[in-house]
C-alpha cells in the first residue's frame, strides 16, 4: 500500500470527501489538520506550493484538491455497469433528494458526482432552510448524505463526461473511463464558480486565490484578504472573513445587491473596506499572490492593495458543457425544464441550480429533486 | 371574561391552534386532555355529541373543531389594514416558507390561514423531508412556524373568502369580514379532504367519521375502525391505527397504490383486514356511527361491518372555489403556474399542493414557496 498523507482543515467539505473516498477503498492515511497545526501548515505550503486544502501526498506524488479522477486512477475500481432504473448526475441538494425519493420507490439508483453536497457545501451559514433556524451548508449536506446512505443507492465519486442514448438505454461515460447504463437520467450537477477574468488567475488558484472560503478561510487568520463580488455569497464571505482576517477588502463591480439581512450585518463589521464600482485589473505575486490592482470603472483610477488572499464570489456557470446538442439549454446554458422537471429529452429530468428555474436555493433544489424523482418513476411505470 | 374549556388530545394540531388563538387574545381557559382522561372523554362526547377533538365550551356554547370564524367573532379583533407588500394565503409548508423568504427580503408580509401547517399537520410520520430522518408533520410544521415567528410577519387565523384588484392594490376579504390590502399575493392554501360521497356523511363527521387520524386516532383505542383509501396516506393511517385500534378494515376502491416502503410495513400488521375493489354503500348508526356496508364493485355483493370509527383518506380537492374567474385553473381546479410560480394574473403567485405541479410533497411545496416569494420580490422591485 502506498504511504498517504491528507492535509486538511476542519470545515472543508472537500477534505472530508477525500477521506470518505480513501475510507471507501480501505486506504490507510495520516490526517493532518493544518487549521490548528501551523508548523504542518507551513510544511504543506512548502510541499505543494499551495495555500489551499486539501492536499494529498501519495508516496512522492502531491495531489492538490479533491481530484476525483486522479484518486480513482490510483485507488478506485471502475465497475462494469448493471442497468440502473435511474442515473442521477450530481449529489447536491437536488441529487441527494432525488436519490432518496427514487430509492423509496424501489428504483435501482446510482448517483455519480465529483462531490457530495454540491455548492451548498460552500455556505457558511444557512438561515432559510425550513426546519433549521441555522445550519452550515456542510452540516445540512451531511444530514442529506446520511439519508442517502440509509437507502440502497450506489454513490460513485466521479464526473460524468458524456451522455448518449442507445436503443432504450442511456449510457453515461465518466472522466475515469467507466460507463454506466440506465433507463432514465436525472441531471442535478449544478454550477461551478465563475472566473474573475484576470490574467494569471489559473496560476494563483490555491496560491492565495480561492473559490471556497469555507475551505480555505481558516488559513488566512490575521491576514489581509479581499472578497470579490457584491451578492449574498460575497457579503456572507466578507462577514465571515472579517472575523478571521485582520482586514477584508470587498471589491464590487457595480453596487452591493444582497438581502437586507446580510447588508445589516455587513455594516456592523468595522474591518471591511468596500470599493464599489471597481474591478480587479491585475494580480501580483511570485510563488504566492501578494497584491491586487483595482480600477475605478468610471475614472479609470487604479489602486494597489497588498494582501495575502483573494476570495472570488462572482457567480456561477452551469455544468452543462457535455449536454450541448443533447437537450435544450437556454441562453445562459441552463437546462430548460417544464413545471414537473421534464427536459426536452424524454426520460431525462433535471433539478436544481443547473436548470432555468430562477430561484437558486437549497430548499428549492431539494423540492425539484423530489419532483424529478417522482416524474422518473411515473415515466418508468407507464 | 367567559368561562372557556378546551377538550383536546396531545397530537392534535387543531387543538394546539385553538390554544394558540386563545393565548393570542389573552383568553383564560381550562385544557383537558381527553386522550389520557377517559372520564373527561366521555363527558366531552356527552356535551358535544362529538367523537372528535377539539371541542371548545364557551359558557354554554359548544364549538366543535377549530372554528376560526366563530372564535374570531367571540374573541378576535379585525384590524383595518395597512397595505402589505405581500399577502400570503395559507400557512402550510409553501406559505410558511414564502413568509420567511419575504421577510428576509424586508417585505411587509401578512399570512392569512385557517390553520398553521396545512395538510402536513396530518402526517403521522414524514421520512422523506430532507434534513430529518423521521419527523411528525406536527413537529416539522411547528419548526416552520417557529422560523416564521422569528420574523416580522403578521399571522392571522382567518379564511380568505374573496380576492379582487382595485387599481394597483389587491383586496382580500375574509370569512370574519376583515379586508386586507396588498401589492402582491401568494396563494398557498392547499387542498381539503375529498368526501366519501355516501349519504349521511355530514351527520357522522365527528361522530365516528374523521378526516384527521392524527387528531382523532387516540380516541379509538382498542376499538374497531375502517380506513377508506388505497394511497400512501390511507396505508400510513392503517399502519398507525393498527397499533391503536383492535382491528382495522382497509377499504380500497380499486387496488392499493402506495410506496413500497409503506406496503412492506402494512403487510407486517396482523390486524388489518383489507377489502380491495370495494366501496362504502352506506353508513349506519344513531347518535354515533356504528357500522358500514361495503359493496364488491364487480359482483355487487354487500358486506356489513360493525365498527366504531371510519377514517376517510380518499384524496383532496384544491381550495380554489373563490378564485374561479379570477385566474387560470386547470380541469382539476388547480392553479396553473409557470416554472417560477407565476399565475395567469400578474402580481399573483402560487405554490404547493394548490398548484398544477404533479408532485405533492412537503419539500416541494416549501421549495415552491421560496420561488414564489423571490418572484414577488422581483415583481415589487422592478
Amino acid at each position: 500500500m502506498p504511504r498517504v498523507t491528507v492535509y486538511s482543515t476542519q470545515n472543508c467539505p472537500y477534505c472530508r470527501m477525500v477521506k470518505a473516498f480513501l475510507d471507501k477503498y480501505d486506504v490507510d492515511y495520516m490526517a493532518i489538520d493544518v487549521g490548528t497545526d501551523r508548523e504542518q501548515a507551513k510544511k504543506m505550503v512548502e510541499i505543494s506550493g499551495q495555500y489551499g486544502v486539501p492536499v494529498i501526498v501519495v508516496d512522492d506524488e502531491v495531489i492538490v484538491g479533491f481530484d476525483a479522477q486522479r484518486l480513482n486512477e490510483l485507488f478506485g475500481s471502475a465497475k462494469p455497469g448493471d442497468i440502473y432504473d435511474v442515473l442521477i448526475v450530481g449529489a447536491g441538494p437536488g441529487g441527494l433528494t432525488a436519490g432518496v425519493y427514487c430509492s423509496r420507490k424501489m428504483l435501482k439508483t446510482v448517483i455519480i458526482s465529483e462531490n457530495i453536497g454540491g455548492q451548498a457545501l460552500e455556505s457558511w451559514a444557512i438561515e432559510n432552510y425550513m426546519g433549521y433556524r441555522m445550519v452550515s451548508g456542510e452540516d445540512l449536506m451531511h444530514r442529506f448524505e446520511e439519508q442517502v446512505r440509509e437507502e440502497h443507492i450506489s454513490l460513485e465519486l466521479d464526473r460524468v463526461a458524456s451522455i448518449r442514448k442507445e436503443g432504450e438505454i442511456f449510457l453515461a461515460e465518466t472522466a475515469t473511463g467507466a460507463t454506466y447504463s440506465a433507463k432514465t437520467v436525472i441531471l442535478t450537477q449544478g454550477k461551478r464558480p465563475r472566473k474573475l477574468g484576470v490574467e494569471g488567475e489559473e496560476r494563483y488558484l490555491g496560491r492565495g486565490l480561492s473559490t471556497c472560503s469555507t475551505c480555505d478561510g481558516p488559513l488566512f487568520r490575521d491576514k489581509v484578504v479581499a472578497v470579490v463580488g457584491g451578492g449574498n455569497s460575497a457579503l456572507q464571505t466578507a462577514i465571515e472573513m472579517s472575523k478571521i482576517a485582520k482586514t477584508v477588502y470587498l471589491i464590487v463591480r457595480s453596487t452591493i445587491k444582497a438581502d437586507e439581512a446580510y447588508i445589516t450585518r455587513y455594516r456592523e463589521q468595522k474591518n471591511i473596506i468596500t470599493y464599489e464600482n471597481h474591478t480587479i485589473s491585475s494580480l501580483q505575486g511570485n510563488a504566492m499572490l501578494n497584491g491586487i490592482t483595482i480600477k475605478d470603472r468610471d475614472s479609470g483610477k487604479e489602486t494597489v492593495i497588498a494582501l495575502d488572499g483573494v476570495f472570488a464570489e462572482v457567480g456561477w456557470i452551469p455544468n452543462t458543457d457535455f449536454l450541448e446538442g443533447f437537450l435544450m439549454l437556454n441562453e445562459m446554458k441552463e437546462i430548460v425544464i417544464d413545471i414537473n422537471c421534464n427536459t426536452s429529452f424524454p426520460g431525462v429530468f433535471a433539478a436544481g441550480d443547473v436548470t432555468n428555474i430562477r430561484t437558486k436555493q437549497i430548499i428549492t433544489a431539494a423540492g425539484e429533486g423530489a419532483k424529478a424523482a417522482l416524474e422518473a418513476y411515473a415515466y418508468l411505470t407507464k
